[in-house]
């Protein structure tokens, strides 16, 4: 497999790694995104025990209202931080 | 680095790979997408080769109409691609 190919295996793996702990095995639930965020992006781990802030993440995410975060919502999610980390580097390389 | 951090950062190095070899070193022109493509993802460099077919893909992907295809837009077709994996391998875990 090419690079790419593994990154996105990896990411697959990851969301199942998670969503599979408890309830529907195809969707996270709150606890398991913040475990996933705590273990995963470990510069996030303070945020993410705040209440307020998984509880409006959530909200961001979920995009058809029930309250859990699909595979699809996932890669939102993914891409979110994906791109900001981009701009970060890219503004960086322009100094 | 977790495996999901190191999986984002393979993501956009191989963004800008490719980007950087012509032009706007941030966007990736048709013949770059098409590189990468064939190099990253070897079992559509076949469909990659027909003019039609990348003509449509850019078009599909370039969301501000600059006939490129930018950070953000490159992550709706990685988005696209690993969902259609992931339901793949969620219908074959099924069976």
């Amino acid at each position: 497999m090419s690079g790419l190919e593994n990154a996105m295996v990896t990411i697959i793996e990851v969301f199942h790694k998670y969503s599979e702990k408890e309830g529907d095995k195809h969707k996270l639930k709150k606890s398991e995104l913040k475990d996933l965020i705590s273990n995963e992006f470990p510069a996030f781990s303070e945020q993410v025990k705040d209440q307020a802030t998984m509880d409006s993440l959530m909200e961001s995410l979920d995009a058809d209202g029930d309250s859990e975060c699909d595979f699809q919502e996932f890669m939102t999610f993914i891409t979110m931080v994906t791109v900001c980390c981009h701009e970060f580097f890219e503004q960086h390389e322009d100094e």
